[in-house]
């Protein structure tokens, strides 16, 4: 049980091993020590501590339990157990338990459910070879706000940054209080910044249903396409290229980090970001189109190993995964910050637009205000309730088969490369040991036997050895579209929330206008947005729908092409052995 | 622990869950159970016994802990503590302890070691499906016979047997007094009749060293062959065929036996013979080859499932394969009492032959008398020794070879055939499950995905069941013929010992002579018949290492040949589900 009192903790216990990566300023700690916190604002996921030996550094903010104040009286328990069901997975089983269903609201949803939804935060399984803290913040009813005052990421380069321009923060330290910093080793946990919609949790989507400001921003027009409502495509599909990453170190060499390269398909010109610029990216992105764009989370960031070759190479991996993603969608590929992200020209560029993007008033569920449906009739309240269930239905069907999936590939995974090579193994040495045996008979002629026998062995050890490395080859990728559909899945109850909300809202427009709260043309104005947010939901389906098509026909390919090469080379190898043996 | 004191006995304790085969006068029984013993000269491993509930049925002797008539004083326990070491496997891991090593008696030998290998004799390890017990007596020094007053087996049938001519047992009964029936369900154990030789515990191997009386029977003759000594091996290759297992029942139907087809390829005229012929005939040629020729066991008597389709199935292919291997022997296939079991024209032949074989004196050591080394030179002692004792390692070295790629081979069955079809199995139901949600996602046009995903489940689902049967087409022929090596290994010391006992008598002529106990000429004869019986161990090696080539490079290639089908018809499989899917 994980208790935040951040503010009033003093002391922590640590609950898992966490060991230090050298000349890192970090400490290691172990599972059961109990440590003095020196400074929680550190930020970005770390807290500055104290072991009893009086050596101090920094400690992954998820391994601690930092311990209340009060020694554990009856009135803290109570103020702290809101939070209870905020467990972080151990290091090394980051499956959360399923207990906190975040489809499970729109289920039994009645009229209350939106507050509730924007709290439900799908669990984070890491299934790779990483190891990291999965989050599971339950539908508790208590929104969590993802930038909090300690958010501010250490690791933020000033010379890159300027301080004024994190004016957001600053606004949200003000909104939220003691708001508590969840962020650090984080799962495929989606984040919405709340307090970047003024007045939202008295409003919800009635801040765009009601709205009478005229709409700012780049207009998104949904077009009438075969299959349904679709966005408006590019003719050139932008993709880009994350590579070549390259350590940096700064604070005199206390703290390094890694810059990848990124180039866009557009201006083939290389641009370099470290992963808290993807980060900012990712907050930009869902700030603006979370209500109607599921924003799937960055790759976890990582506690451990942050500079062992195999991590940087799985993160730039997931980092492109990521930014194909994104490249892939019309609305997001063709947004100002995305563009800015991808093609700055020169610091000042990335400043003044950087400064400009968090300036940025059309955020949240003003987002709806900039779509358009062109010539496409407005829908009946049914209607657009009931796309809205038939894609929560699928969406929430699809995260039970690829969670499924996950859990049989990994461990099969696990078989492939544990016990099923050794095994091989030690067929092979079984052949070779006999075949040795055989050479010691002092029985002349036996050499074509004992030779085929040993080559037989050789054959069985080839065999465990390519066991063992073809799941690199295969199951990886099919692993890896899953996690990211896992991850994009987990936005989809969030982003349905915000429709199945206006929905509600749209429902008890009578009533507003019986009691005098609306008038009726304020309600018709509702029921048409209703029917706009439904034609870009059902245009974000259809995108969802293209690319999940798209994606799995690919990676499904991919994974039979490589596992017929797998059995045939093995085929191979055997007729190979088979033939040293001589037909008597 | 296994106290035998079944003179004592009156109650007994039962070791292992037995469960009685229907209308067969068998008692089921509990792990745990008291009963009490009612017959303990049933035979056959049989006893019967009378539970709590005061029901009378069959029991396995092997299943059951005899309880001492003293209650469990110190007394009893000295006097049955030589037989510690005699435990029984549980029938579902029949693999005994390696503690006692049958083999190991050789290195530290000096001339004590001829009785203690008499006693020795190879654990019984059971890899098949069917259960059974292993017995392991080891080097106690405490020859156990095999043949006991109560081993007359039940099933004997009365009307091909006649009563008188089971001389041999009631000349044993009298020679052994209370030896103890161990017979039953046996693993690979030799069974070597001691009390067959006359005087044998006296004098070992210079029964023959220093016989004075002619050789009857059959002359054996070896000669020089290109890779060293060789058997007069006949122009026509004997084989024969057991097939067409039925069965019969006696005694009203209480009890039922399995007759089986021999089908010599020499007259083509099928004969019927029970197990319990076999096993007759196993005795014959143990007792009269068994100092010269390895005699390899019988497939284990089975203890359950006696009429199920499958055991009777396994026993019969394993009849054959031991029925084959005694037909591929220059020595064993020619024998009188071979061709007799495999072409006896009517039941009185039979009769008659049975009776001459039961009688035949050229038993034992004595069988060397009938070996005559054709135009080869006597053999110095020095020769002799290096001889036997290379012959020793090399099978020494080769049963643990074996037993290593059988215990390989063991545990890679269990994963074929349980944990990895599960696997397969649900991946195919992962792939299944994600094309019949895709295939509800209202979205046109993906039935071609849908359809390719569903065929790639159920591939793997194929290919589930290909892993499961896949042992029985491969590892089962490996598993069986290394199954039948360690069997004829397990021999080796039993017969390489009275090679080791002749030699150290021969050693000790010198001394006999001085000593006045042996003349001198007699002192050469005991030379120049170790020089003989040199030469039946180097035929029978000889015999041994072409047999081993050929049948290791027939099942290796048969392994190979089938792992290669195996692995391309898989990928053959997934090729075609490959194809289903569209390039997109």
């Amino acid at each position: 049980m994980r208790k935040v009192t951040t503010r009033l903790a003093t002391s922590a216990q640590v609950l898992y091993d966490f060991t230090a990566e050298p000349g890192n300023n970090e400490l290691s700690v172990r599972e059961g020590e109990t440590i003095t916190i020196t400074n929680q604002n550190v930020g970005g996921g770390w807290i500055e501590a104290k072991n009893s030996r009086g050596e101090v550094g920094l400690v992954p903010e998820d391994y601690i339990e930092a311990q209340p104040f009060t020694s554990g009286g009856n009135a803290a328990s109570l103020d702290l157990s809101l939070f209870d069901s905020h467990i972080p997975a151990p290091p090394s089983t980051a499956q959360t338990s399923n207990g906190n269903d975040p489809w499970a609201v729109f289920d039994s949803n009645a009229s209350g459910g939106f507050s509730n939804n924007w709290a439900a935060q799908p669990e984070g399984t890491e299934t790779g070879e990483t190891s990291s803290s999965a989050w599971h913040s339950g539908g508790h009813g208590h929104p969590q706000a993802y930038q909090g005052p300690g958010a501010e990421d250490d690791e933020w380069d000033e010379e890159w940054d300027d301080v004024k321009s994190s004016g957001g923060y600053a606004e949200s330290e003000a909104g939220e209080g003691g708001a508590i910093h969840r962020g650090g080793a984080h799962g495929s946990s989606m984040k919405i910044a709340l307090n970047k919609f003024p007045g939202f949790s008295k409003s919800g989507p009635e801040l765009y249903l009601l709205s009478k400001q005229p709409a700012k921003g780049t207009r998104l027009p949904v077009y009438g396409g075969e299959a349904g409502p679709v966005w408006a495509y590019p003719d050139y599909q932008l993709d880009c290229v994350v590579a070549d990453p390259k350590k940096g170190t700064k604070m005199y060499g206390l703290k390094s980090y890694i810059e990848y390269q990124v180039t866009p398909t557009t201006t083939n010109k290389p641009v370099n970001h470290r992963y808290k610029h993807f980060d900012w990216l990712y907050e930009r992105l869902l700030d603006k189109y979370g209500s109607a764009i599921p924003i799937p989370c960055l790759p976890d960031k990582q506690v451990t190993g942050r500079f062992e070759e195999e991590f940087i190479k799985m993160r730039m991996e997931r980092l492109q995964g990521w930014m194909s993603r994104m490249c892939r969608h019309p609305v997001v590929s063709s947004s100002e910050v995305f563009q800015l992200f991808l093609s700055y020209k020169d610091e000042k560029d990335w400043k003044m637009g950087k400064r400009k993007a968090e300036k940025d008033e059309t955020v949240g569920v003003m987002i709806f205000s900039t779509i358009e449906p062109e010539g496409l009739p407005d829908l009946d309240l049914i209607e657009v309730e009931q796309k809205c269930e038939q894609f929560n239905r699928f969406t929430r069907a699809m995260d039970d088969g690829v969670k499924d999936l996950l859990t049989v590939g990994n461990e099969h995974w696990k078989r492939c490369t544990g016990p099923l090579p050794k095994e091989y193994q030690r067929i092979g040495k079984a052949f070779q040991n006999l075949s040795s045996v055989f050479n010691s008979s002092g029985y002349e002629g036996e050499a074509t036997l004992t030779d085929a026998l040993t080559a037989a062995g050789k054959t069985y050890e080839d065999i465990a050895q390519m066991v063992a490395e073809q799941p690199k080859k295969d199951l990886h990728f099919l692993m890896e579209t899953n996690n990211e559909y896992k991850g994009l899945l987990g936005c989809f109850p969030d982003t349905i929330g915000v429709h199945k909300a206006a929905i509600e809202k749209v429902k008890e427009a009578d009533k507003l206008v019986a009691t005098g709260k609306i008038t009726t043309s304020e309600k018709i104005t509702m029921s048409k947005r209703a029917s706009t947010m439904s034609y870009a939901l059902q245009a974000e389906m259809i995108h969802f729908h293209t690319n999940r098509i798209y994606d799995y026909n690919r990676v499904m390919q991919q994974y039979l092409e490589q596992q017929v090469k797998f059995y045939e080379m093995i085929a191979e190898k055997l007729r190979h052995a088979h033939s040293q043996f001589t037909t008597m």
